[in-house]
């Protein structure tokens, strides 16, 4: 696939994501093995604390990886989180929070991807999580699609 | 604490989680070092193949452990996600999911957590994820509350 | 396979683990999804404190689990940790450290595992570590084994 | 401190790791917040299939992540690992494995880390694993060394 099918596709995929759309997030940045993608600061998001709950957090940085993922798939191939662990270093505070997810190594079977999450309030970046990721490689088949 | 204090504790701190409301969790089982976190079906929590999004999986099996965690703090205590790990067994799908956290090990800097998280669909249950998670205790002061 | 047979296989494989060995691991307990082994204490296994080195302790917990995944694998498959992760939830002191593994999930791709090690300090059992593991199933041909 | 007291202080602790001298890891560089640990190879370190033993690849990763939060403390404080998670990537094999830890976010309770170990196989550097870890503070009394 070249990359504007690529881009395409993971875009189509993610607006199929309706927890994406739940929350507020959008796909920013596609390339191949790498993807962004933001959050901007919804109240509806938040835990206790006021802080973006840590499992959107980590939401948005599985998400990023899956894609960084798929970027790589042939056509008939997809992708779904076997297993991925989140330092949440900091509260996730601010404007916006943004997942950057890479694939670290490719794979027929097993994708490895790791990937961080930014926060932005009021326009100063802090790294707030850092995500590593196992994705299994699915055949596509019947109505399993991207 | 006593047993009827702590449960009373969890469940507004529950409460004040505006993301669980967003989603539709709620609160079911509460006690000492054992917390469960209960998930109805809804279409804007799915991602691409129609699964419940697996960072929303997480989200809830986070905070049961969370929750667990908070069962052991004195009352000027709070807990907050450190990391989680969670391995992703089978794709969410059914009528419900059930989180549950336990507290494996208290402790006064760190309480570590494990937990699972089960799907029921058309009425059996299937094993869906497993979490394993570090809880940082913070003192409150301030405007940090539960 | 019959489990005398499973048994033949899982200990024949461990002899061959020289690592084992040179640190002084024993295989215990086995049965179908389930693995123990024991380290007893020996200067030369420990960190700069004196406790026995969490990679150790990782390192025995590991082997718990893919022997563990291995009990349930046809004669023609054998398993890779591709990822594991480890809680070391107290130092590891005593005469004898004991690793438990366990399957949660097995599978043909991948197999799920958790485990838990124990250290045996005066004759009481304390519970120092917590892991969960992901195996990946790889067929065997030409010169691996199990 | 400054970085010749920190450099000494590492190596100074390292020496005590008998574990580490028991299979024949070596310290290589030391700077602030980064440490390289190298790992030449050794049939005595070896798993069933001939691969250095996944454990060992995470002890020398667990290490070089320790080490790396250790010269971001104070004289009177030391670490111990809380926790890590490591990806295998590639079955370690070659003459020499080099294990990288770097501080991703210094702390006074926690610190954060992640590395990569790298295997050199007849001159060619691969990268076969992926860990982070988060290291906890302690502050040092008694007879609790580096």
């Amino acid at each position: 696939m070249d990359s504007a099918a690529i881009e395409k596709r993971i875009r189509d995929s993610f607006a199929r994501q309706a927890f994406m759309a739940t929350v507020g997030a959008r796909m920013a940045t596609v390339r191949a093995g790498h993807v962004e993608i933001e959050l901007p600061y919804a109240a509806g998001n938040t835990q206790q604390h006021g802080f973006i709950h840590g499992g959107l957090v980590a939401s948005i940085a599985d998400s990023a990886c899956g894609y960084a993922a798929l970027t790589t798939m042939p056509e008939d191939a997809a992708v779904l989180t076997a297993e991925f662990k989140i330092n949440l270093m900091s509260p996730a505070t601010g404007e916006l929070l943004r997942a950057v997810g890479r694939v670290v190594r490719p794979g027929r079977r097993l994708v490895i991807c790791s990937g961080d999450v930014f926060a932005i309030d009021k326009g100063e970046e802090k790294h707030v999580a850092l995500i590593t990721a196992t994705m299994a490689v699915v055949r596509m088949s019947g109505d399993l699609r991207d």
